[in-house]
């Protein structure tokens, strides 16, 4: 078992609906592709871009079977498989592995605050029952609980817990995780606006929905630290700056459909309660990635 | 159609589960049947209390006809049925509905931000498929989402939704919500340790799960702002206060069955990842209970 | 000694300046002198409303002086000392005792974060300098440290330390408070939106600048409790509840003096970099003092 | 007029004080001498590290003239003037200038927060009394007040506030300031644990009182990334990681001075309420710079 099987841009695809509210999956297919042959260097389907917590279990299933056909192996898999309770987790994540997932990403979502011993137990419960690599994913905002270093710690003596994904968006987690698990633990980012400054911390890689729109500028910031180039890192980084601002500020499942809309690719609709961006939002979108496409090529 | 059919004391039960992590619903009978007789005004099962967002829908329907088997119209049913989904929630609305209960709660769950609008949109579909009143609830702690008052006016303004339970904990907001929507408006408190504020600040209600423990102390508060007494209530209500802290300090289901089991009741098991509480905490509720047993005469 | 001179509606004068920024003695004595004859049961010269923290040494004493002058004795008086260092506290609450005043309120200034040894030591200096009563203010948003009810007890050990006034905004803290330190701790509230909550939940004084405005309500509230009539105080508490919102948004030495312009008592200048309310915040307030005015007979 | 007087590592020296509660001036002389020695780029006297709010003005001039004596001219100098009072803002501002000082650093203090006009009004007023140029600093944990992006706009209308120095601790405020405000916009960064994420943002200096400890690992920081080599950058941030979260952790008075004992150069005493560092807290910070000393050679 390959053990930390990303690095680099891990790109999220959402999940697009038809007008009667049922997934998309020849859409999704087709917004798969893109982000594979433009370069992402993971895919991670069920994501909170994916909008997992509102799909029923037969649409996870048919998302994560689509995605695996789609990728074919080029590039490795990361299914979302997070779930309020223990027994539907460890469903979810018997049937990635099935499907072929290369891992799969737990977040303890919590309606009720989980204790410390309650997230390390449902976390072992789910790795028991599987054989893959999980994915340790903290993000407070969405998950209702923010999992200190030090249970991080706890969880990645699991033989399975072997990535971490930080999305608190301080800067400072990031250096004391660093400083707490060891130069070696392979923690991912997945706060956009912190792209830059977590590459420069030491991030293994980012999580992001935006190569959906600029995979080029998500890729040349990644490679431009890879070659050690700072300066360049910067300068990339600030070209796709306000693009990543926006699609955190205005939700990312909205944000990257009207964004694929303007493309010319196609979001697809939504499930209410969600709805779309407003004419004004999307034309603020528009602005942006017109700014985006006119700088493109300049670094 | 009665509108508003609740005041007093609304009390929550538990959802007890058996050693497989199943419903006991003998034992929720039970538990229901002893908050009527201790003199609740109304009973509301699948609350935050109920630990309604880890049940699956059979589970769900089974504890709601639990609960009118039980109560059999001795007291107005409050019935829980958020859900992420619109879908979902128009679903459960209407099983409530057919099922006998006198109203139904809805909270905007939500995993990703919702807009103003969209929250809108989701009370008025539900509204329109139930004939039953609808009490909008505000949670930002666990629903993720703040509804400002001007949007709770907005959704007052849906014919069926009649009721505001307000749980940010914030005396103020209660004070704000009733200059802006006027004196009529049939506000209900979820946040126990601001029982006395609320009921001095014009509280119709008070939705809790401590009726479950101190069913004496919570009536008679209400029963002395019947009365005008601020000096009773105000002396009835520092006597459950320690109680009130400690249920919402260590979380409601963990404390509510860990007092039933000391009360000699049977609070029944829990469904993962959540757990009991832990022997050091069940000690200090136990001294807390003792405490209060031994006042509790006096007022 | 009487350890505790205070009780009911303390009230907090401005500190008027004239077009060249200094202090308008005249004026001043005029605002106290109206404080005193409409019925507050206690004159606090600078508090935070008399912008203490913005006066050199002489302009304090001037201010302290003037308050005995006018006073002269009708009440008790309560005068403002705080300061970054223990040896100006020392030299202001000296100068205080010496001036006349009935005890001097401390609020532990910091611009570091101080510890609790820290507060602890700078009280005990201060209290073995003089020989009234000291009240400890807790407010976190001026002060800049949350005095937690440990400390506060430790606080209240040392003989001079009698009350406490609690500006936190929390109801949830009060309660707390007592539960801590018992029914016999003198509390008092400075938290305007929060008068009705803290009487009904034992405050025995309100510390506040509305007195300058709404006299007779301010009063009438603290009648209402006393009688033990809780309706009648809500109905009161209603009223001016709108008035008190705005004082606390708009910053109280800009409302306060923006209200005594529009009544016609003057509220004199300010100090830069402190500028007067905007016209369009002036027209707000007069039409809050309008609907009061029309309403204040009918209780 | 040379208008950015500033890059690289601007150290911020402590007050010291002797037994009496007097400024020691000739140990101060002495730790300005070592910051200048040790190679920072620029001295910035009466900062938060040299607690300038809690002296009084003949402290603050002794230590403005100590400073520019000592100095010499070698580095550029940054004094700070901050006061509430537009008035004795002005008055610090210019004696500084006269003093000899290169610039002043202004923070809004705010015991009542101020307006957005209140304050452009404030650094307008002491900028048209002075010819230096005017750092804006914006610290909200200390200032009690947080400029915005637009505010810091304004502020950089006025032709003396050429500089901005930003210690809100949030790396996405600094891509935002620079988006906004122009890849020319000279800012600074006030926050030690994100001196990384800063430099790398663009920030032009790091206002720091780490020098006073650990000088060659923060010259190293800028000397890296001015090299354009992140990866060195990465590794010599994480060898003082542990130590600048200590400083800020502890106070920065506190711990440097603490700091300055144990490397034997002497930190000098406290002004009450200051209290130094416990024994343990002491114990820490040593074993954190005996790790530093054993690291620091293998970079």
């Amino acid at each position: 078992m390959n053990k930390v099987p990303f690095k680099g841009v891990i790109a999220y695809p959402v999940t697009p609906f038809d007008d009667n509210e049922n997934v998309d999956i020849s859409l999704f297919k087709k917004q798969v592709e893109r982000l594979v042959t433009t370069g992402s260097h993971g895919i991670a389907p069920l994501g909170s871009t994916g909008v997992m917590p509102y799909l029923n279990d037969a649409e996870k299933e048919a998302v994560t079977e689509a995605t695996m056909q789609q990728v074919a192996g080029r590039v490795p898999t990361l299914v979302g498989v997070s779930n309020l309770t223990t027994e539907k987790t460890v469903y979810h994540a018997q049937f990635a592995e099935k499907a072929g997932a290369t891992a799969v990403m737990i977040i303890p979502m919590s309606y009720w605050k989980l204790t410390d011993d309650e997230i390390v137990k449902h976390y072992d419960a789910v790795a028991s029952k599987i054989s893959i690599p999980i994915m340790a994913y903290n993000n407070p905002a969405t998950g209702g609980v923010d999992m200190s270093p030090a249970l991080l710690k706890r969880l990645l003596e699991i033989p399975n817990v072997t990535m971490i994904k930080e999305s608190t968006g301080d800067i400072q987690r990031m250096h004391y995780l660093r400083r707490e698990l060891g130069e070696e633990v392979a923690f991912f980012n997945g706060s956009n606006p912190l792209a830059l400054s977590a590459f420069s911390a030491g991030a293994r890689g980012w999580c992001t929905a935006s190569p959906n729109l600029i995979p080029e500028l998500n890729i040349a910031l990644y490679d431009a630290i890879q070659e050690n180039d700072l300066e360049k890192a910067q300068r990339i980084f600030y070209k796709q700056f306000d693009l990543l601002k926006f699609i955190v500020a205005k939700g990312l499942p909205r944000s990257i459909k009207a964004g694929l809309d303007l493309l010319g690719v196609g979001g697809g609709g939504f499930k209410s309660p969600l709805k779309p961006l407003s004419e004004n939002e999307i034309a603020e979108l528009d602005s942006i990635l017109s700014a985006i496409e006119s700088e493109v090529y300049q670094y």
